[in-house]
């Protein structure tokens, strides 16, 4: 595959930016004052992207444009820059559908393959949160109505045939980023494949062992044919907690670039399965044994709280604001209908619960075996230790992956990871 | 909706069409001799085309054009050009898997939306056999055969994720005809609909009850989300007994403008509940009491092949020529590994096999009380009698989509139709 760069794309350099942007009014009225005066300077620490931050007197905007490679690898991982297009059209449906957890977008330019948004200030990256132990009383409302808004007003229920069926289309043309999560996420773990890594000596036999566990590689390759062929909604695909941003008050999802019709399933796994690395974590940051423990129990009562609340807006928006051409309230009138529609709700929500533990088991699975780790298990220095909290985190996901179905509800999975976290571990 | 007909668009008379033909050298080859040798006449009985069957001193062409409009309604139900488009896509995939089940194509012309393809003589319709009580000792081997090979080679099993996806893109866009199958066969007989017919006033109270049948309603509601929602490969999408051509040895499958990337179980669902129609109509054609016996155990044996040999062939291609990105067996080759596959292959069976239960039934119950009809039971001249035999086709619908997953196996499914024959409707 070789670099395939469209005419007239060039990547802009720090210099470049303040002009590019002079030439956009909303911008430059969100800025203010002279392009001069604009405090420009690169802050990605993402794989994919350039990303500026721009600070004029009145506001702040964020410049983010694909590169055509992925950078951790370098030129020799090329990327289509199309993904730039598929982010924009994800950003404005998500925006429609949630707009107080969504970036504010200036502008796009298709041929640099870059987006003008906000620019979110104090906010954090959730990930960054989680690592220093912050509360966030606002989280799991916030990412219930946001997963919720989002997912049921692309899903059937929300939206008639026709207008996701012409969605899609678009979004089957998002090939390439698709194959990097059916790739890192689904197969490479359960095989030996060159990017994968974990902590060493330590996990071996570990790792080792997951390669041939037959239930367990059985259980992510029919989790993959879930993101292959169910093409439930138009979802994020990739909201982990480095793509949520944060203050104690806000929260946004950012960086849709994933995005394309798949299995809800996908982004509330995501984000559970994101917090349950963060909860097995916590071992690796305390100051002294059990200085973590409350916050602990805040990431589990956020993880239930997130599913509750999104159980319970995705049924209200259900009743209230279906829009779509399948198990519409209004079919379901007379004699005891109101109770088979509740009963295919029911249904509904309980595949999408199993499908979620699922989807979570193998995005944590993913981070400790394969090729992209993340942060709360990384900075933690202690190999041993680090290993320790590794071993407890693949425990329940593939208890997660393999037996997910088993769980009653919420709070039975929060019990198994509170009984995993209790355990010894060699 | 204003019919949009394309530029160039004209509707072929039976004059123009020797003049047509011969302009394409294929053609003119394949029926020999002189343009004004050719015999031509129109055959269309469906409500889509125009059909002319070209006969020259060589051999015979079928020329289907489509006409803007549903034929058995006119004007009034404008109907996309389109669909030529998807027919003449799918019948390449389709002649690529299952060369030997496939009408032979010709030509295309995306102007004029006509396919011109083998004309097959001395083949029937299938649907006017089982009327007729013919016996077709091929053809549950050459459609569990042609459904294996069509379904499997367009699965995310028999094709890579990047290809799947740029095909689907090109099927997602025949939004009008799976828009017909959305509201006839899923939602029509289940609500007071303009269409809707049934045999009055035997079936009155029948189709009452039908519409205020909340389980009932909730089976055909989920199986319309599967429909919308599960892009499992490319289907045919229409394949009822009147869209499959035989002799005793020779089986086609034609017609395939309703195709798109859904759930398998519909295709092998279609044929099942046209199966079984044609089972609970015999009593209609029967010259004496009992004289179609044998038949109808010709028929629920064929019914039982198509599935075992379907099942079969589908485990056989899935184990010898995977050919995707997901379950393949060669990630499943060590300890206890294969197992893990069988199970996975087991699980994919089940569901597949239940689902097409479940579509076989919504398809049998709306051509008894929607807006299209079959011959098999339209040519019951005796009301009363007739109204028997929808009374019994309607009970074991229900049951397939209700209690779909109770049954082990197609045997059982078999005792359920021959229990239902048994009983004494009112």
């Amino acid at each position: 595959m070789s670099l395939d760069v469209p005419p007239g794309y060039r990547a802009l350099k720090e210099a470049d930016v303040a002009a590019y942007l002079a030439e956009i009014p909303a911008v430059a009225t969100n800025l203010g004052g002279q392009p001069a005066e604009w405090k420009i300077r690169e802050v990605g620490d993402g794989n994919l992207n350039f990303v500026f931050v721009i600070e004029g007197p009145r506001g702040g905007v964020v410049l983010k444009q694909a590169l055509p490679y992925l950078r951790l690898v370098g030129e020799s991982w090329p990327l289509p820059l199309r993904r730039s297009f598929f982010e924009y059209q994800a950003l404005v449906v998500q925006a429609k559908a949630a707009p107080q957890h969504v970036p504010k977008l200036f502008h796009f330019d298709e041929t640099l393959a870059l987006t003008v948004m906000d620019y979110l200030n104090p906010h954090i990256i959730l990930r960054k949160g989680l690592i220093r132990g912050t509360v966030y009383p606002k989280l799991a409302d916030h990412m219930a109505t946001f997963m919720a808004e989002t997912l049921f007003a692309t899903s059937d229920l929300g939206q008639p045939a026709a207008e996701k069926k012409k969605h899609m289309a678009l979004f089957c043309d998002n090939i390439e980023l698709c194959r990097i999560t059916e790739d890192l996420v689904f197969t490479d773990p359960w095989r030996v494949a060159d990017g994968n890594r974990w902590t060493s000596p330590q996990l071996d036999f570990t790792a080792a062992a997951v390669r041939t566990d037959g239930p367990w590689k059985r259980a992510a390759q029919e989790l993959k044919l879930k993101f292959l062929s169910e093409a439930q909604a138009l979802i994020h695909g990739d909201l982990h907690s480095g793509s949520i941003m944060v203050t104690e008050s806000e929260t946004y999802a950012i960086d849709p670039e994933f995005a394309f019709y798949g299995p809800m399933g996908f982004d509330v796994g995501a984000l559970l399965g994101n917090l349950y690395l963060a909860y097995f974590s916590q071992s690796g940051h305390e100051t002294m044994p059990g200085s973590r423990d409350s916050y602990r129990d805040w990431i589990l009562k956020t993880i239930e709280s997130i599913w509750t609340l999104f159980d319970e807006r995705f049924r209200a928006l259900w009743n209230n604001a279906h829009a779509g051409d399948v198990l519409a309230p209004a079919l379901f009138l007379n004699n005891q209908e109101p109770l088979a529609l509740k009963a295919a709700q029911d249904a509904y929500m309980r595949r999408l619960f199993v499908d979620a533990l699922g989807f979570a088991g193998a995005k944590m699975t993913r981070r400790i075996l394969g090729l992209a780790h993340v942060e709360d298990l990384e900075s933690i220095v202690d190999p041993d230790l680090r290993a320790r909290c590794e071993k407890r985190a693949l425990k329940l996901a593939r208890l997660l992956m393999v037996e997910g179905g088993g769980f009653t509800d919420i709070k039975a999975v929060n019990d198994a990871a509170r009984a995993t976290q209790r355990e010894a571990v060699r």
